[in-house]
């Protein structure tokens, strides 16, 4: 693809872009893809006609060099940085890296973030309305894999025209994408930054994810999938705010819970006894949140996908799979960090032979560190972008 | 009471007690309390009549100075010791530690062991027939507290005849009832010996019992607790068993489920992907295991306890109520528990004054080491005995 060539693909998929939903709010952009080709799935079946919803911050440079790819975790979406506004009722949640003068400088980079394949923020996901019928997949939404995934995002860098990223960049699922994208097309990928993510789930962590897929879909609500515009259309909200407060143990640590917490209770409530402790409400917030935001079926889709992940999987062991790694890579790990542990983020760095930083971010905050500890992922993140 | 009284207290006692279901099985005994004077709640409301179903092993010798109580965890039950048998489908869950010879020695000692208040095999919980009526408290039976379930110990202890205990041994939630009854009754306990339990459930036990209540209690065939001879009688069986996936996440270690499980699948599948691995057979089997022996009304019950477990409950400070204790003991936690950290048993050790071991169990097991580690515990139990 000539430079000419690419400039007029890009301006002609921005342009096509904005064909989404005409309330489509702020700065998202809507992509068709796989239109004349489905994307043939891992474990079989295809998707055709795959939207991607994604936002761009900052100007492609005329070389095409100066691309960021920022690939978000299992509840985010392509509202990486921005105010809050209409779809996105808060910030961007890496809106401290990415911005004019931040880590990730948009004054510098043309800043690309997709929302993910199977999710529900614009993306093609469950309950995306099936191509030829006027009703969401729902339960003919086909299981994925991160793999799929990536194909999704690479077809994504065609349609936009970005022959090469400058770096790709993710946490958690995140960053299981852009391995991924690493192993399966190098050629694009300049040099990648992976927080607290892993080369395979572990025992443990598809032990958490099944739990979590099983309380949503154990609620009678689930009907199996097809819960859209079914009964008084919430869905399985009882079973995924169970599955939202298991994550949330999972993301944070015994620290932070005991020192912001410990036996507290709800409010100004002084009787102690068999409830009300502030914890249990700091919970329920965050399952009434995920709630009015995330599709339970997009819940189950992409918990699905990471506990497939492993990138052994057909293509030998697994450190022989990492060490030949050609793509700059770069590392970091948390160490409070108890559903990725920071042995995940050191096994990846020791076997990559392209490594050239494993950085340890020193947290209370676990998991989640990679979204909360802004002064030290953005010091992670601008050593990798030299 | 004159060692004259006291003996013909314990052999009315022990003669009345065998009044149970005359299917009643093995080596169990029952025994009535609170049927004059009913137990007056730690969170209001009362119980009358409490049946305490027991377990003993060896001969109490004249001076009564040998006896020794076994108070077991959240699923435990009187069944320390002892093959399997009707009503006990799997040997006794302490039996490499209780008999001839073994740590707690049945040749020196007389061992009892009580199901505990809001239990299911045999002492009076929420399964049991409400007294004055025909049918099971289900909805109607209270909220309890560890120290609830102590002062049914302390009665229980008065009912055998048993003015001083030479030792008194629990892990989890044993662990809490024994350190309860340190502080509410100290001149009937000799010495404690503590495993894997802690002072006060923390945020993070709080949340974890939160989350597996919500389990049982939001599964619809729960019916707010009256499912006893509803429907298809099974009650909450979905909701609990998730809540023991969960809790046998909490229970066992990382390294554990890695190096036994990995990505593994279930039996001689080959196909990888989204499903059926090798952990997620695990956990079910355990699920499948608890329903078919465990009341989701007493899980709910006894979760409950755990999280009200608090010594300073209003007492005063934690260190100041620990600082206090004069019983001689002795605490062990293990490495790698994760749902009772060792940072809280040694906190025990450190703050009371009478602690003379501190021992730490050295295990991949997590929390259940208590229960799987049988040398280590062994060597911990004989030291404290002396």
């Amino acid at each position: 693809m000539t430079r000419q060539e690419r400039e007029q693909g890009r301006r002609e998929v921005l342009e096509r872009a904005v064909y989404g939903p005409s309330s489509s709010p702020g700065n998202r952009k809507f992509v068709e893809l796989f239109a004349s080709m489905p994307l043939r799935l891992e474990l079989g079946g295809s998707l055709s006609h795959v939207v991607v919803a994604f936002e761009t911050w900052g100007t492609l440079n005329p070389e095409g060099s100066n691309a960021i790819l920022v690939l978000h975790a299992l509840t985010g979406d392509s509202h990486a940085a921005g105010p809050a506004e209409v779809g996105h009722p808060t910030p961007g949640w890496w809106n401290h890296q990415i911005g004019p003068g931040r880590a990730i400088d948009t004054d510098k980079y043309f800043v690309v973030c997709p929302n993910v394949l199977g999710g529900c923020q614009g993306t093609t996901g469950p309950s995306s309305v099936k191509p030829g019928t006027t009703t969401p997949y729902g339960s003919l939404f086909p299981d994925i894999t991160i793999r799929d995934q990536v194909a999704v995002d690479i077809e994504l860098s065609r349609a936009l025209g970005i022959n090469r990223w400058k770096g790709i960049v993710g946490g958690s699922m995140g960053g299981m994408r852009a391995l991924e994208m690493a192993i399966m097309a190098p050629q694009l990928v300049d040099r990648m930054m992976i927080l607290a993510a892993t080369a395979a789930a572990t025992a443990e962590q598809i032990a958490l994810c099944s739990i979590q897929i099983e309380t949503i879909i154990s609620d009678p609500q689930f009907l199996g999938g097809d819960y859209y515009n079914v009964g008084d259309g919430l869905g399985p909200v009882a079973g995924m705010a169970i599955a939202r407060k298991l994550a949330m143990y999972s993301y944070r640590s015994e620290l932070e819970f005991q020192s912001r917490f410990g036996r507290k209770l709800q409010g100004d409530q002084v009787a102690d006894g068999v409830g009300n402790f502030a914890i249990e409400s700091y919970l329920e917030n965050h399952a009434v949140k995920l709630n009015e935001r995330f599709d339970p079926n997009s819940y189950v889709v992409l918990s699905k996908a990471m506990n497939s992940h492993d990138v052994a999987r057909g293509r030998g062991g697994l450190s022989e799979v990492l060490s030949s790694i050609k793509v700059r890579t770069f590392v970091a790990g948390v160490d409070s960090d108890r559903l990725y542990p920071i042995w995940q983020q050191s096994q990846l760095a020791e076997h990559i032979p392209t490594t050239e930083l494993f950085a340890t971010i020193h947290s209370k905050y676990g998991h989640d560190a990679f979204l909360i500890e802004a002064e030290q992922v953005a010091e992670f993140i601008s050593k990798s972008l030299g």
